[in-house]
């Protein structure tokens, strides 16, 4: 490429997070980088959009916009309102806690790379499986960079995104990078149940994640056995497979 | 079946949208209904839940709880608060607006469909192409209750739930019910930039809805053409026929 590439970063966790301030040091080292964050925590934000209030930014260097709004409205306001121009690449991340199987559905950060590929931006979603604030996230800088140089220089399929997950070990024990499918699993919820002071009943979420697939090719195998996952994600969230099935149905009864 | 089939009914747009109070009805005449819904309107909340904040209940009725989280909160805190056993069923809607093509991301009518889903629950989101709250939701009153029987008879994949959508037409001018693949389509976002009295800008995202895809087996041109649209919609995201391609890719350099 004869000029830079332009790189849009997003987050869910905020713009203040150390997850986000690494990817961007990363992607520095690739292309000229724009980053717009939400201005507080985001996660488990799935695809939100803010349609019933208002939207607000702040500029906090010159490069870096926080927003109030999802990383969903992060990823259009960017492209609408702070961008000259379509970027090559957004990169979402890097998520505090593991975006792996059934979580790409509940993800903020995930949402931001889905928002961006419906509007044709090649996108990835970085997330590392130790949740806490200081996290090693230099330990896959090198693959983080390898993989976002390969979609720059690949492209990606139109309608696919990638949902990228780092296991948490130190450099040298990361094994290297395997593409996968997302394992089959959900989370077993449990319901802490309290009172108020006042003797209200009120609830915080909280459960256990089970992976009921054991396929070596899924993310969670690669993640158990030191490797970088890689599934491509889509949002043609049509099952082919259950078209014929369902026309041989009955509507007329 | 001898003993009546539970039917868990959620929505997004608020326990008191003539929507869900519609679907309630005609689900009364299937079998025994709970009904679990947030206490204000979610649209556009995409799969978010509530993991930061507390979530509260309130009884409504014999059969009716509002809750303060989302739609996806409605579901987990039903199955494990509410509900003695694991529903037969559970529907969501019916939605003031469509969620046709790429509406489904988007939608908290979906989201509870999905987690649902998740849950392994038969789950149904079903959506009105007219979203003002006088929108005539008894015109597809026969189809409803025909698809919310076929999946109680016929059961569906694991996996797999059904978003369907309803054209704004009367009764006699909808044509039946099309088994349909989402339709590729976007929106183009347009943010309307306004100011605050004290001179600060903040915007609205508005937008307009452009579909690309003219195909016949489209939920787009089902709606367009008089029909009820069905898609099954699928929460494994892998886009599998990447897979090989990204296997090609070199992550060495």
């Amino acid at each position: 490429m004869t000029k830079k590439p332009l790189i849009l970063v997003i987050n869910d966790d905020g713009i203040t997070a150390p997850g986000i301030i690494a990817l961007t040091e990363i992607m520095k080292s690739i292309g000229d980088v724009v980053v717009v964050a939400p201005n507080s925590p985001q996660s488990g934000m799935g695809h939100a959009i803010t349609i019933n209030s208002t939207l607000h930014i702040e500029k906090i260097s010159n490069f870096q916009y926080s927003c109030s709004g999802t990383p969903a409205d992060c990823v259009k306001i960017a492209v609408n309102e702070i961008l000259d121009r379509k970027p090559d690449l957004c990169v979402s991340g890097i998520n505090h806690g593991s975006n792996s199987s059934i979580n790409v559905i509940y993800s903020g950060t995930m949402s931001a790379a889905i928002e961006a590929g419906i509007e044709g931006i090649p996108a990835i979603g970085f997330s590392h499986l130790n949740h806490k604030w200081d996290a090693n996230f230099n330990a896959a800088k090198t693959h983080v960079k390898t993989i976002a140089k390969n979609v720059l220089e690949n492209g990606l399929t139109q309608g696919v995104v990638l949902n990228v997950n780092i296991p948490n070990l130190n450099e040298n024990a990361i094994k290297g990078i395997k593409i996968c499918r997302q394992a089959k699993g959900n989370w077993k919820e449990e319901f802490d149940k309290r009172q108020t002071p006042q003797g209200k009943d009120y609830y915080w979420l909280t459960g256990k994640f089970e992976n009921y697939d054991n396929g070596e090719d899924t993310d969670e195998w690669a993640l158990k056995n030191g490797y970088i996952s890689v599934v491509p994600v889509q949002f043609d969230l049509t099952a082919h497979h259950c078209i014929q099935q369902l026309n041989s149905w009955n509507f007329n009864a």
